[in-house]
């Protein structure tokens, strides 16, 4: 009769919220991609789970509400927050075929602050936030934003950065930055596997972010806006308050 | 010798993480914002909080890294995330006046994923994040990112809407986003006090949010992107799925 969709943060690990974890442990049945499964199995191990592999999202979504329709109490895990290309608006456009649930969407750390945290505070001014992957969405949007984005100076997060079939995207990606007014040594930063083993945090100028090879799907990437800087090698964006204070307002 | 930078989520309640509750509970000091620290004083009764005012950032941020570098594990509490219009920025830029300190960044759900979960699911395409304040921004740089925003069609979510000294703020964002090609027809919605008491969702059009007077400080604003819809009563922008399998892919 519930279907909770929860965002498990970065690991599933210490950054999930209380929250998440109380839908988890009430929850009849888990449903979620294989890999996120397998984040939280051992914490749940009398759980009854079921997994569904890449690309197989609307099946996934379609038996998690069936199964809510027919009375259980179901959890639709994600990683990061469910709602930041997650499941939960899926979930909601597939209730459409179903008898009336209770939905409930349970944020979680998205990549996009979790990663932050772990270069240092790179989106402390105003962001956008760009997938890279144009299995769903036409190249041309994708081009149209990072543009925008880069015109109007926001710090830039980018999801699915790379994949082997979409390998020069990053590059393209940041050529369009380039051209669009972003200087090329604005700093940016990569965060991979992020809450997970092997997390890892590099950071670098565009121009070297163009080029870099090791950005994988796995990778989540910032580029600062015009006032980005590093301090003892971390990647922050002022807010504005000292240089307010060195104004003498 | 420490300081850690912990989002506390949007109320400080059952969306607290628990790298968030760990940070607090090993702190030798708690230092934040009297309205942050009201939050969590009950769940840490035997903590030593310090708090300050409004406005009062940099003092605040000083204090704690002093702290830090006398030896104490500092904690610095922010509400959401701790990175997004947080400390985390201010922390990094002020440690540079003070000995080397050991700083973490502890991730919490921001207000965007936040108020996200309550209104449904609007976040789940490409978005901005924009604070309307001009206290640290000139307007005209935030002018320029609404229009940018707008007319590459990202879905948009507003921190800061309004305060009393800026009581038509949202009119004239409204205004810019309408002049810069969202519909008057956009799907709106706005949270009030996300995950405290008084928590309060409304969804309504682009040109009704423009006219609506209940936005306050305590808000987040979200606007949709062109296929963003209500889905009985819930805002959802759609990914994709569901339209690539209509479409037979």
């Amino acid at each position: 009769m519930k279907l909770t969709v929860v965002g498990l943060g970065p690991g599933a690990g210490e950054d999930l919220t209380g929250r998440a974890r109380r839908a988890i442990e009430e929850a009849d049945l888990v449903v979620g991609y294989t890999a996120y499964i397998a984040l939280i199995r051992d914490q749940f191990p009398d759980k009854e789970m079921r997994s569904t592999g890449m690309k197989k999202e609307v099946d996934r979504c379609r038996m998690a509400v069936e199964a809510a329709a027919g009375g259980k109490n179901v959890a639709v895990v994600c990683s990061g927050d469910s709602g930041v290309y997650g499941m939960a608006g899926l979930i909601y456009e597939v209730s459409r075929e179903f008898p009336p649930i209770d939905i409930e969407v349970v944020p979680g750390i998205t990549a996009a602050c979790g990663g932050a945290a772990v270069l240092g505070a790179p989106l402390t001014h105003d962001f956008a936030v760009i997938s890279l992957s144009d299995l769903l969405t036409p190249w041309e949007k994708i081009e149209k934003r990072l543009a925008a984005a880069a015109e109007a100076d926001f710090v830039i997060c980018l999801y699915n950065p790379r994949s082997h079939s979409r390998s020069d995207y990053l590059r393209r990606a940041c050529d369009i930055l380039l051209t669009h007014g972003k200087s090329p040594d604005t700093v940016c930063g990569f965060v991979q596997n992020i809450g997970r083993e092997g997390e890892r945090a590099v950071t670098c100028s565009l121009k070297a972010l163009r080029d870099n090879e090791d950005v994988d799907m796995f990778t989540t990437v910032f580029i600062g806006n015009s006032q980005t800087e590093l301090i003892g090698g971390r990647m922050v964006t002022p807010r504005g308050y000292l240089q307010r204070e060195e104004n003498g307002k």
